[in-house]
């Protein structure tokens, strides 16, 4: 008789074989018995987060610094639609995730039995599938035990190589159905391959002619570089070249930014002076991975002609004037890495360099007084240390942190397109367990408003319940901040509570005497005082969770935020002219 | 000149004239300039939440108490996404809910514009319209200036009758959008009128006939007479007849539990002893706004034949066997009452009556030591005062406090049906500005679990913030207790953090000496330190916000839990026999 496996720990196989080591979720009595099933892998553990749509969140941050999918475990209908915000994030940002869904009995769902979380009228258990339908890829329900196995595989090799969400939903009574074990002999197929080699090979030599050819030429490495398992081809592409590298908002980080031939970030008009007339002044630009979305172009300021682009997109490319479609940077990019590395000579930029190195501006150089926002994020810039990873919340942080400059092997971790406030919360978490698993050196620091803090703060408890200990700075400036600099400056619409003590946060959630876990909390309301806990070393240890509360103005935006709202105005208004 | 009034102006101005005073949300960029509307009225206010779930949570708490929709305004995307579960549960059970959700300009949506919160690869800025697509009863996008007025109108009006959430979908430039202000002199047409007013004559004279002819009748009112408006004709039918009166665990105080009609909470075979039987045994049952889902039917036990019953619904009426579709109680009622009225001898039940009133047993009457769950819920029930509002998590307390017996005119607040843990923190917010704005006499008790309020902790600091003063018992028993009783009860994935120290909830959140407003917090592990909190005058006042932490046993669950699971059981069983 040939060996069998059942269907849950067939699907939790599988998630193993991608380096997934934990599982985020909430448990609830449709995937229960699903649950049984993970506790009996050895390999795999359950890490409960305070609700859904935070553990979606943490699959999400996971995923961003693993390069693997993250994987979420909820109940169906209750679970399933808390989540929904969160899953579709990592869709719009390609963090990837496979959202398993426990689901009622086959036989309660034909008899459309009236169960707890069914809707009226139908009773049709089925109609959660559906809503989710534009927020993955492709999924898969449970059903049919002859087809069960490769479905699994299908659907999590879509999610694996599509980098977005897939869902796989799971009657309950499926989950210890006995599947063939010896299916896991073959490893699922996980390679991107593009349709159309000729055409592939056609994109890859035509951009080595343009990179021979050019005489100012530059790498523009945008977030999907990244999300797609490119980021080490982009180093060695400008390694290869010597060409300058820029990033943009959301893929800071993507190259050193202590590497000589990193030469800004690049947000259209939203760019540090100098930056964007040195780059779009090239006459190659190779563009991998971008998403070009309001806040990563700089309010659609981004300004590069057909004529000097080379797209290396996940879903087509572009080599000036001609576009490729379902074509997938990566095949093309390893193509080009490796013709270049034949004769690396050939493509070098003279060492008479023709481009312009340029220098980071100070904004701010204050040593005392009230903390800025020109101040502050080019001071956690230089607080930062290699191989930290460090997250930056939709808001402040995340128009702020554009400012800083980067050690080497920063990981970072920012939601610029989707903007869901609260996300980087729970993305801690998921970036504190990614980190565990790959004894990654360096810190998780994170950088949250006390307003997105206020949507999603319960999880501050769950690092503490699983032993994590990143720094976390709390901006404290009474109110939703990115949402005054658009609209309604003074408006109550924009305030939130102003009583919570963050300085006790620590203590309610766990770190405290009485548990024995350790925990700190530091208030800054001047320079001097965020300098003192900035040069402390025992802050900088991270030994323990630490909390440091930055008091800033409620009316001063970082320069990008304004800037950009500046830039959108003036479309809207040339709009309605038009 | 014809008067005019913005658009934002004229949906506030409707939601107004519901009664509704307070609009509960969470403010975004697409939101913003229709919040601007909001503010210029001078008859309503904003209440902000910490997130949109909990705003959700809230705005459906809302409703129950006043009988009128929650009003809800999230953003484009990330909001309206992260609001479903909440949305979905005011579905679920008829809580009614209007929300409202900002999107991006026209012209931008026309353009496709790839702004932040939109999904590639279409670009579709109506795509999460469509997701919500099963949790509304209808909906309308504000695209069209000619109609938008009366399509405002015709959603409202939709959402009133049918107390089901509906959508109204407001693009950002269209806010001020100048629209006759004249139409605002008719009102709204919120009454509810059965399609065929032969049939429904017929339902009416039928029942009524029946009526009179029954020697053994009883009442079952359950919890859609309730959502649907039904409450005070049932009590009105009640008192004509002289007919018992059972509720069911959703519609728990439907009928004052101390009036001598009352005659038991009915949930099939979980229920106490001698209601099932007493019930089962009338030869006719008017059952008022059924809904029959698992928990609400003792897991599917309910044993009543079409012979006996008169089925009053929502969107059906039954006289014995014979069907009556798309008809509605609420006119039905309205004519059984008014002829009962008429001539009330004639319909009477004698004095010599043919019912049994059915005692509740006393489960535990301990006096020390432990507390227990046969002891707590019905310990709960003799701490309430009349008028209280009391909201039951889904968790142990659900299950608990059908054992509990009322003082009159309780609110009674739970969620059996769509069963989202963590509702209530967020329910109880709603519930809290429900009460004020109806100044009604009487506290807000919130009956939840530890883990159920780490879903939603964050909304206890909209209470402090907004000066809201209700009771907050928490039972903290060491997990997700219900689901322990389900499956996996010593599993890990039924565990939560247990480091929370609840004692320092409040002055984390911000009752505090430095705030100035005043909170406390009780600790109880033995019956006697329970009674002396719940004996304490000042607590009893419920001036200011207290927390009453309740320990309880890990493995300890209400009885009714364990006996439907039972039932449940036994029932699977058969099916896989079958």
């Amino acid at each position: 008789m040939a060996a069998t496996i059942s269907m849950g720990q067939y699907l939790f196989s599988r998630c193993a074989s991608l380096g997934v080591q934990h599982i985020f979720g909430v448990p609830g009595d449709f995937n229960l018995s699903l649950l049984d099933e993970l506790f009996k892998m050895p390999n795999l553990k359950w890490l409960g987060a305070c609700n859904e749509l935070n553990a979606a969140y943490a699959a999400d941050g996971y995923s961003r610094v693993k390069g693997t999918p993250g994987v979420l475990v909820t109940t169906y209908a209750v679970g399933e639609l808390s989540a929904m915000n969160g899953v579709a994030g990592a869709y719009a940002e390609h963090a990837g995730m496979i959202h398993i869904v426990g689901m009622p009995l086959r036989q309660l769902q034909k008899a459309r039995a009236m169960l707890h979380h069914t809707l009226e009228p139908n009773m049709d258990h089925c109609l959660f599938v559906g809503m989710a339908e534009p927020i993955r890829k492709t999924h898969t329900i449970l059903m049919d035990e002859s087809t069960m196995a490769e479905e699994m595989d299908r659907v999590i090799e879509e999610g694996v190589k599509s980098r977005l969400p897939v869902y796989i939903y799971v009657p309950m009574d499926v989950v210890s159905v006995p599947l063939d074990a010896t299916r896991l002999d073959v490893s699922l197929n996980l390679k991107i391959q593009n349709p159309n080699a000729e055409l592939e090979n056609e994109v890859a030599r035509s951009t080595v002619e343009l990179i021979k050819g050019s005489s100012k030429p530059a790498i523009l490495a945008d977030v999907l570089a990244i999300r797609h398992g490119g980021r080490d081809l982009v180093r060695k592409l400008a390694q290869l070249t010597g060409f300058p590298v820029h990033s943009t908002p959301l893929s800071k980080g993507v190259i050193d930014e202590t590497n000589e031939q990193f030469n800004g970030l690049y947000n259209g008009s939203v760019s540090f002076p100098g930056v964007a007339a040195e780059l779009e002044s090239s006459d190659l630009i190779i563009n991998i991975g971008p998403l070009l979305s309001d806040s990563n172009t700089g309010g659609f300021t981004r300004n590069i002609s057909d004529k000097q682009l080379v797209l290396l997109g996940h879903d087509h490319c572009q080599v000036q004037g001609r576009k490729f479609d379902s074509m997938h940077f990566l095949p093309v990019l390893e193509q080009i890495v490796a013709k270049l590395e034949q004769k690396p000579e050939d493509y070098q930029l003279s060492k008479n360099k023709s481009w312009k190195k340029i220098e980071t501006p100070v904004l701010n150089s204050s040593t005392s007084g009230p903390i800025t926002q020109s101040f502050m994020w080019q001071r956690i810039g230089c607080f930062l240390k290699p191989h930290d990873i460090v997250l930056a919340e939709s808001g402040t942080a995340q128009f702020g942190m554009p400012d800083a400059s980067f050690p080497a092997d920063i990981c970072y971790i920012t939601q610029t397109f989707w903007s869901s406030i609260g996300y980087t919360v729970g993305a801690c978490l998921g970036a504190c367990v990614a980190a565990k698993e790959m004894k990654r050196p360096g810190r998780v620091v994170l950088l949250v408003g006390e307003g997105s803090l206020q949507m999603t703060v319960q999880e501050i408890g769950s690092y503490i319940r699983f032993g994590f200990t990143p720094i976390i700075f709390v901006i404290n400036n009474g109110g939703y901040s990115i949402e005054r600099a658009i609209n309604g400056e003074k408006q109550g619409y924009n305030d939130v509570s102003m009583l919570w003590d963050h300085q006790k946060m620590l203590e309610f959630l766990g770190a405290r005497d009485d548990t024995g876990i350790k925990g700190k909390s530091f208030s800054c309301k001047t320079v001097e005082e965020l300098e003192s806990v900035l040069h402390d070393e025992e802050f900088n240890r991270a030994e323990y969770i630490q909390v440091c509360e930055v008091f800033m103005d409620q009316f001063d935006y970082p320069w990008r935020l304004s800037t950009q709202i500046q830039e959108t105005r003036e479309r809207m208004k040339k709009m309605q002219l038009a």
